[in-house]
Parts: structure tokens; C-alpha cells; sequence
């Protein structure tokens, strides 16, 4: 085995993303300076590179386990160019883009699946599945790239190989039910290219995670993905109308209408399923007409807590803003609410009178719709903010932030560098229980790493019953970096089940998550996944080792 | 075997529902004057009463296959006097309230289960189930007694005997969490009790089946049920935040927060499972504050066209009244919205200036929650029904529906009497094949049954993307009453499938749409069911020959 490959060298599309850290090169950001220095200060680093980021010539990947047949196979059922065993495109379907996932990248060991396949149809889907089934392959399905809870790692599950099996030639828009509002779009269609598609047409689907501008339909649906306007728009798994579910058993078509009685819900299976029953190959989901209309809104609160009280009373009335989200004390100090600005100093603003005001958190709105109805859930969502203490600040903050809101997770391939680990972790429970989670998670992350541990909090999913809390965690690397996350994580995600809250909001379970399945679902729970998945992947090839 | 029983000598607590008919004796209506003749008139039937119910003492009931030593072990599971054998509390649970259920219930040889079983907790309900797959003896679980689909039919399944597992015992409030407005409820409460449990405390359910009189919580989750005030509160699998199944391998606690990406979601597995994975023993549901207004208003629209029009622009808008119906222009023309005065006439009424006019429809809708909540969501709902053509009748027509709304049922016992059928049935699907829909139900109705055949159809379930299709068929009754609505609905059943639409919207499955779930869900998808009933029913015991 010879150390070095040519990042280079592709034999087959490459997706715009880097396979040692987010996203696109040419759109990420160096740490500005005053982002910088603020959080040496608070963390006590030099800024110095402690940590870069590999060079590609002391990399070694580790070699394809299929042979020359294996692979003239593979290009019997989807073409000459739709396959590689080349470094290069074997390391871009790697893993995911969790912290664990960029530090493993900065080893000079690499693991990467066998080879990859580019698949166009069902019938090749089904092919793929076959031949693997029969010749004993794994098959990851791969669509953004995105995960960050190991969803992508090309687990073998004892079998002799792994293959990533990428979506994005199914990139179309199938079919769009005016009428309905409904779009059939294919699973490899990115969140852009879902706007693109649409907006030609007069429609938008308003699904804006963190991973927009790079992952998929299918993975949207498979992982339950929620996006930044869920209170608008719904969570993914709220907009699906139907999925087809290709599985080395058969295809699987879940969903006939809105909403039925015909028995459990087939869509809310396949839903969160992460490629362990088979590969989406295309969703139905309900879309909506471009707005004709956007208001924003920034709102200051004393606390966090009244904040919550707000936004518990918005949801409970029923009538809610497009977006909806608000930091704590610490995300609102340290501007995280505006991702390019980090810790920049806020007083020169004229717009926004109460941001110097020390303590208070900045929540944000936005109203999505036709002008009356916009001016009527405002209205209402206006009259309760106010009635809980809230202050508005006008609509910069909502569009300074609704501006910057893709760019945040460039910063933390600048912090690693400098021996800063940065991770994000979110869950979700009942409001009565939140105060409660959100200490018990800082707790455990101030027992498990170095002082001073930087968390930041923010709501940004809100339901009447309960909210999501999504922490950002920044703290000073020591020992084997890689180790000391895993082992916080750890501790986190244990307090998390121990509240009783759910492990995941919206990041999934993929293998990272997947020890805590059982606090979730319990034994019961997973023998019953476990049946459903021995039922669609009798010869477990579809992702192994994630979810159950 | 000696037939009569006595229909007075019951061992047990007594459901207040009559075993041969609708409800409650006491609230049972004859049917008016003006009903009868227009009725008669329609369909060219006599008015003699042509298939009475029956006379008890002429009744034999299949008598128990259980044995001395069997009830004596129920009874040392649940106690000596919470089992009974005896005929007249058998025949109480002998089946659900279907058209067919009805017609059977006036023969003289009755099925009926083996003996009925009031489990008071979960322990018990385990230790049954642990008897019955040990004894090979099948469980129907009974709430209400009102399931439409055959879904109670005390069918064995091969084993020896089946009992009903009455759970009317489990009638608590087990918990209030008024901060994340969840109440936690036992299975076996009634709707009315629900909405008294919770009013004591100053909150509401707010699900109002045409059932609520006498189904329960329980009921309505394995179902699937869906109220009156689903556009404001949704359906129940909507309000369903956790469920406790009981099952013969253990128990399943499902659902730890309001939505999360921990997997597929196995709330949405157990509900619509209808007893065949276990039995649901209690239900965390959101609740509401008692409403501070309630708002009334009827419209009239030209035609069902424009009013579904008008529907699917506020469904689309996602600006939503709390209740909104619309009945077709004949349904709107018998009156069927006032279920008390069907065929009366509305002249006399100063308050519905526009209910004479021929043709059109009457939609009603209510708004509940804070003054001005209620104020803006009425606003932009009566800007798009203003512009799609609808005109204002003022607040009497939806406080009239409101006032009557549980009372359709009856009419139909009295129907049955002068040899004129009566059943309802109802689907649901995408806006954009609504029409179709609508035309291929009444066109296979028009075909199955003599001329000529009332059908009348609603909409009272609105989604973004859809709406549920409820039809009330009325027609005389020829030749075996029973076979020719089975023979009709088979028919009828057939075309629903055929256009692409769900075989329920919210009556479920049970036995009566079991054969069409082939349509619904696929090969796969039934065998994933299996699957999941293996993992949890591994002796089959679970209410055995519903759903799969």
C-alpha cells in the first residue's frame, strides 16, 4: 500500500463539497479576526495551527476490496462512467461532516467504501441491491454528504465490502401537481436545485436546514430533516406526501393520500429509515406557491426563559410565524445569530436600539404568505411576543440573520485548526421538561471537557407541546482530540436519554447515535424495526451497522 | 342450544349502548314526519315496517366455547366480578355499529365472543394476553363499541374461543401537564368523559367524531379517528404524543417528545394497528385551554366546486378554521347539515336569507381560541371564501350543526325499519382527483344499487394537499338487505382503490377493508405489518382476521 493520492484524480461526477471539511471550497471563510480573538481569549489557545487540516500526499485510503469483475459487474447495471474505485471519489463518499467525522479526515489513515456507483433509476437501484445481495456488498446510500451522526460510514456489516451508492443523477423534478401543490421530486435533487426547479414553476418547497445548499431529498426524508422554517412549512417528514422505497425485497410505494386510517402509517417507517430498508428513490411532497410576501422581525428578551414562554404561547395558540427561533444568553453575546459576525461588536448599529443591552436574548421571526394572512398571523404572534416581555428590534436582525445563515459551519474547520473543537448537538422534549434538559446537557459538558466549556443554545424548532434545543459546544482540544469528543459525547448523550427528552431532534440516529436507541425505543421497539428491516433487506446489504 | 335471552341479565357494567342498534336508547329519535314522507317519496317505499329489530326471546346466541376453568382463570386475573358469560353483555360486544353489523344484529342467530373481560390496568391486560396465547384464545379489544369496519367481529383466527377485553375500567385522567398541554389519559375514557375530565381543569380534547358519545381514547388511536374540529386540532394521530401497548412480548412505550428524527416513528406503527399488535392501555395526547370565544359562521357557495375551491386556498394558506364542512348540493338540500330537521323546510327561517335559493351548498365553519386569534383567522378565511365566491349566512347554520351534530346515526336504525337502507362511507385523496373521486363513488353506488339511490357527500377533513370525501348512501333495500350492501360496498371499494385514493379516511380497517389493503399499502408493505404483528403477537391472539 503507497501513501498519497490525487485529490484530483475522478473518474465520475464530484460533489461540491470537500472531503476534509464543509462544504465548498470557494465559499468558505477564514475565522475573521475578531471571531478569533475573542475565542482564543476565552479559551486560552494561541491561535497557533495545532491541527491541519492532511496533505493528501501522506494520505493512504484504504484499498477497494472488489475485484475487476466485481466492477464490470457494477458497470453492467449502471454504465462505463457511473462507477470508480478511484481515492478521490471513494474518499468524497468517506463519511459524513460531523466534528468526529473532520477529525478523522486529518489522519493520514483513511477509510473509504469499496467503490462508488452512480444510479439513475429504480431498475438500477434494484439491480445494484441484487447483485449485492447475491455477491455479498454493502450498499450506503449517499446523497449530500451531510450526515453528522456517522450515517455514511462504510460499515461492510461482516459482508466483503461496501459500496457508496450516490444519488444525484436522480436530480429531476418528476412531476408537480399544481392543483394539489405537490412536487414528485427524485432523491438526489439538492435543496437549491429543489428551489430551482420549483421556482421556475412559481413553487418553492421551504425546506432550509443547516446542510441546505449540499443534501437531498432522499436524505431529507430518510433522516426526518427539519428545516430553519419549520413552524411555516412543517418538518420534512411533515411535507411528505409519498415515497418510493426501493428494497432488495421489492419496491415499496408508502402513501396514497394526505392522511388515512388504512393502518399505521408506511410513510412514517420509510421516514427516519437511513437507508437500512433501502434506498428513497423519489418523494412526494407538499410545496407551496413563491410568497408574495415577506415580513421580518427581530424581538429582544430578558431571558431565555421568557422567550420560551413566548414562543410555548405562539404554538399553543395555533397561529405561527414562517420562522421562528431564538437564542440564549450566550449565542445572543457572542452573535451567533449573525454567523459572519461573530463576537463583532454591535453598538455601531443603529438599527437595533437593545443589543448592547447586556443579558437578553435575540429571537427573530419571519412571515411567509399572501399580505392579509401574513398581517394576520404577525399580528397575533406581535400581540404575544409583546405580552411576554419581548421587545421588537425591527427587521434587520431576522434578515442579518435569514443573510448568513448557510455560512456557519465553515468556522469550524478554521477552529480545529487551531486546536478549538467546535461540535453542534440538538434534541427535542415537552416544554415542561426543557429547563431541565438544557442543564442537564450543559452540566455534562462542562463535566467532560476542559475549562471553560463555550455552549450556546438556541430554539429553532417549536411545537405546542415542546421545543427542540440546539447547542453549539466550543472548547480547547487536549490529548487525542478525536478521543475527547467522542467520550464528552458521550456523557451528553446519555443525560439527554436520562431526561427522558428524544436523542434526536432532526440530526438522526445513523452509528453514532444508535447506542441510545434503546433509552428511545426500548428492546421492543427495536426488535420490531429489526423485523421490518429483515423483511425489506433479508441479506442485510442496506447500511449496515446504522439505526438498529 | 334454546333460543331467547334475557337482555336485562347482565353480570358486568352495562355499555350504554343498545346491542341491536345506534346508541343510547334514551337519545334515540323517531324518525320525524317530514323525513318519512320526503324519504318515502325518493324512493317509492311504503313506510310499513318491512325488518324490525328482534324480539330477544326468538335470539339464540353461539353459545361459550370457554370452559368452567377458563373463566375461573380470567376471573383470577382481573377479578370474580369483571367476566361475564353471560348472553346479554356477550351481545353487547358482539360487533361495531356498521350498516352490516346492524342488519345482522336483526337475525335470530347471533355470534357473539366467548366471554367479556374488564381489564382495569396493565398488568392485567398483560396477564390476559399471557392466558390467551397459552390457551389459544383470541382478544378483541373493546372501547365504544362503535367501530364501522368490522373491526370488533369476534373472530378466533383458528384458536379455540375469542373474548372481548372490555376497557371501560381504564376511565382516568392519569395525568395533567398543563405547561406542555399534554394530558395523559386512560384508554377506555369516553369522549364526553374526556372533555369532563379535562373541563374540571380548564382544558379540552376538542375531538369530536360522530362517534364521541361513546368511542374512546384507545379507540381512537388504534383507528386513527379524526374529529369534527380536525382543521383546527387535527385528526388524533395529530394529537397523539405517546402510547403504552400492551402486547403479548412486552410492553411498547412509544413517543418520548412532540416530534424528533430518533428513527421511524413508532407512534404512527401503533396507531392504526387496531388491536392486532396489542392493546393501547393509555394515550398522552395534547390538550387545549377551555377556548375563550368560539366563532360561528354558515356561507353558501354556488356549487361543491367552489367551495372545495375556497377550501383548498385556506388549507393552502394554512390559516385554518377550527371546524369547516361543506355538504354537496343535495346533501345541502335535505337538510342533512341539521341532522334533527332533514327534509325540513327552511323558509321559515329569517336567519339563512340564502338557504332557499335552488341549488348551491352550505358550508359552515367555527373558529375557537383567544378573541384575537379567533378575529384573524376568521379574516383571511373570509377573504379567500368571499373571493371564491362564498356568501355569508351569519353564525346560525354552524351553531345549528354544532347543535345537532351527534344525532345522524339514529335516523338510520328507523331507515332500516321500513326497508330503507342507509351506511355511510368516506376516502380521501389529492384536490387534483377529488372530482374523479367523488363521480367514481357515486357512479359505482348508481350501478350496485335500485334505483334510484340518494347519495350525498361531505367534506369535513381539509388538508394542504387534499380532502376526505364522507357519503351518506341512502336506497331501498331488495332481496337479503345484507347481501346487497355487501355486494354494493364491494363495488364501491373497488372503484375507491382503483382511482388512486385511501380506502379510509377515518373509519379504519377492521375486517370489513381488510381486502383492500393490498391496493393501499402493497405486498411489501402487508409484509411489514406481518412482520411487526410476529414481533409483538407471536401467537396470533391479537384481535386475529383485522387489518392484516
Amino acid at each position: 500500500m503507497t501513501a498519497g493520492f490525487d485529490p484530483k484524480l475522478h473518474e465520475i461526477a464530484v460533489p461540491p463539497m470537500r472531503w476534509d471539511a464543509w462544504g465548498d471550497p470557494d465559499l468558505a471563510a477564514p475565522l475573521s479576526e475578531g471571531t478569533s480573538t475573542l475565542i482564543r481569549g476565552m479559551l486560552g489557545v494561541s491561535g497557533e495551527v495545532t491541527l491541519p487540516t492532511i496533505d493528501p500526499s501522506t494520505v493512504t485510503v484504504s484499498p477497494s476490496r472488489l475485484t475487476a469483475d466485481d466492477l464490470a459487474a457494477l458497470r453492467g447495471i449502471v454504465g462505463d462512467d457511473q462507477v470508480s474505485a478511484a481515492d478521490a471519489d471513494r474518499l468524497l463518499r468517506a463519511g459524513g461532516k460531523s466534528t468526529p467525522d473532520l477529525l478523522r479526515r486529518r489522519r493520514t489513515d483513511q477509510q473509504a467504501p469499496d467503490a462508488v456507483v452512480l444510479a439513475a433509476t429504480d431498475d438500477e437501484v434494484a439491480a445494484l441491491l441484487a447483485w449485492c445481495g447475491e455477491n455479498r456488498v454493502a450498499v450506503v446510500p449517499f446523497g449530500g454528504g451531510t450526515s453528522v451522526v456517522g450515517g455514511l460510514d462504510p460499515e461492510t456489516g461482516g459482508l466483503r465490502a461496501a459500496i457508496s451508492v450516490d444519488l444525484r443523477r436522480m436530480d429531476q423534478l418528476l412531476d408537480l401537481d399544481e392543483v394539489s401543490q405537490i412536487a414528485t421530486l427524485g432523491a438526489g435533487v439538492t435543496g437549491p436545485e429543489a428551489e430551482r426547479l420549483l421556482g421556475e414553476r412559481g413553487y418553492s418547497l421551504g425546506h432550509f436546514p443547516q446542510s441546505f445548499r449540499y443534501a437531498t431529498i432522499g436524505g431529507f426524508a430518510v433522516t426526518r430533516s427539519s428545516g430553519q422554517a419549520s413552524a411555516g412549512y412543517g418538518r420534512f417528514d411533515d411535507m411528505v406526501q409519498a415515497l418510493t422505497l426501493v428494497t432488495p425485497a421489492g419496491v415499496l410505494e408508502a402513501g396514497r393520500s394526505p392522511k388515512n386510517a388504512a393502518g399505521p402509517d408506511l410513510r412514517q417507517l420509510v421516514m427516519g429509515s437511513e437507508g437500512a430498508f433501502g434506498i428513497v428513490t423519489k418523494v412526494s411532497v407538499r410545496v407551496h406557491r413563491v410568497p408574495e410576501t415577506t415580513e421580518y422581525e427581530g424581538w429582544r428578551f430578558d431571558s431565555f426563559t421568557d422567550a420560551a414562554t413566548a414562543f410555548r404561547t405562539v404554538a399553543q395558540e395555533g397561529v405561527m410565524p414562517t420562522v421562528m427561533r431564538v437564542s440564549d444568553e450566550l449565542e445572543t453575546a457572542l452573535n451567533l445569530a449573525r454567523p459572519t459576525e461573530i463576537g463583532e461588536e454591535a453598538g455601531a448599529d443603529e438599527d437595533l436600539p437593545d443589543k448592547q443591552t447586556p443579558g437578553g436574548c435575540l429571537a427573530i421571526t419571519t412571515f411567509e404568505g399572501s399580505p392579509s394572512a401574513v398581517a394576520a398571523r404577525a399580528g397575533v404572534v406581535r400581540e404575544i411576543f409583546t405580552a411576554c416581555g419581548g421587545q421588537s428590534l425591527g427587521p434587520e436582525p431576522a434578515k442579518a440573520w435569514e443573510h448568513g445563515r448557510f455560512s456557519g459551519p465553515y468556522l469550524r474547520d478554521a477552529l480545529l485548526d487551531i486546536g478549538v473543537g467546535c461540535e453542534t448537538l440538538e434534541t427535542v422534549t415537552t416544554w415542561a421538561k426543557l429547563d431541565e434538559l438544557k442543564a442537564a446537557v450543559n452540566a455534562a459538558l462542562a463535566a467532560a471537557l476542559p475549562e471553560p466549556v463555550v455552549v450556546m443554545c438556541h430554539i429553532s424548532h417549536t411545537y405546542a407541546t415542546g421545543a427542540s434545543l440546539y447547542f453549539t459546544v466550543v472548547y480547547r482540544q487536549e490529548g487525542d482530540a478525536l478521543e475527547q469528543w467522542l467520550a464528552a459525547k458521550k456523557q451528553v448523550m446519555q443525560a439527554i436519554a436520562d431526561t427522558g427528552a428524544s436523542i434526536t431532534h432532526h440530526h438522526a440516529v445513523g452509528r453514532d447515535h444508535e447506542p441510545w436507541m434503546v433509552d428511545e425505543i426500548g428492546d421492543l421497539g427495536i426488535a420490531a424495526l429489526t423485523a421490518v428491516k429483515g423483511v425489506f433487506d433479508p441479506t442485510g446489504v442496506c447500511n449496515p451497522g446504522k439505526l438498529v
